[in-house]
């Protein structure tokens, strides 16, 4: 059957998208969304277990990723080294498409409070795919867990901000400048101390 | 009426907590709760709007104290050295109750997926009251953001530490522990860049 549905997969995705903006999440129904596609109900549930997957879907293969950057990355990279290393990977097979339609999924899980709640889970799946990742290469639990948190902190920043601009820039290049922003943040605390060391030493 | 109901509010708390490790979270019913503790349903409204909020109660005021933690810093500190000054506070007025109390809570909350997606929620809000206390102090958009999401981290890390160990350190302690790991984290990235650096210039 499934030879005569090119692309099957992606007009349901499409058809989804559009009736979520339309007429809201929680309105839409399987059979309106298979309607609008032009497809049945069974090839829909032959690729989506619910509509709401339709909306994590690519969120599913981002922990998968993660793990593979992470197992080949050269041992000798520190973690957050082989996080930077990674950044671009992920940029280019995780959100080559069409900003628009990161920008509608966004609006569409932004606007209902269960959708919204599943998306932080899913950021929480990525983040166990990376503290996973780190424990394998030897690193400590406390560690792993803290460089997990920093990328998922890195990403949604900068999709943010990817989104949220007019005239962004690549996404892998707000990547790379918000782990950057990221370090000089937490750097504060030695300027801010060794001032306060300054006033103390002048007394 | 509430003056003959002393500790009302603590007494519900307690009797909720009891049943659901005693017979799970989703089958408690709010009539069983007040019948353990002995008052009303109607008291028990007038404390709760539900008995999901029994658990994340303590959890709506840490906002709260994060806005005033933050308005009241000399404002001459830099961010992350407001939160590192805060730590202390927060550990002594939010989490200075039994710790058995709080290990109840969390396997209360793991065994539930809703309200493992609450929880994440409930660290969202304290995120974005972090967030706006530093955009109130000038601070752009971006570092507020990532400031905030640094500080749901280290305090989500360092409570997973308290409950975890056996003979834990006070949290206070383990707070500022986990900022300190998580500033040498995201440091190596210049550790790995200069011997990298080295290597290149030693050929």
């Amino acid at each position: 059957m499934s030879r005569w549905q090119p692309n099957a997969r992606e007009r349901l995705a499409d058809a989804a998208l559009e009736l979520f903006v339309e007429q809201g999440f929680a309105s839409t129904t399987v059979p309106e969304i298979t309607a609008r596609a032009g497809l049945t109900t069974r090839t829909f549930f032959r690729h989506f277990a619910d509509k709401r997957e339709v909306l994590f879907d690519s969120g599913d293969s981002l922990p998968a990723l993660a793990r593979r950057i992470i197992a080949e990355a050269p041992p000798e990279l520190s973690p957050i080294a082989v996080i930077a290393g990674g950044l671009d990977t992920v940029a280019s097979e995780q959100f080559g498409g069409d900003i628009e339609h990161f920008r509608t999924r966004r609006a569409v899980i932004h606007a209902d409070e269960s959708l919204r709640e599943r998306e932080l889970r899913k950021m929480s799946a990525l983040s166990e795919a990376i503290s996973h990742g780190f424990r394998q290469r030897g690193l400590d639990e406390l560690r792993a867990t803290l460089v997990a948190h920093v990328t998922a902190t890195v990403f949604s920043v900068a999709i943010g901000r990817w989104l949220d601009e007019d005239k962004p820039a690549p996404l892998s290049e707000l990547l790379h400048d918000t782990l950057a922003v990221l370090r000089s943040v937490l750097d504060d605390l030695d300027a801010s101390g060794s001032k306060a060391q300054a006033r103390a030493d002048s007394r």
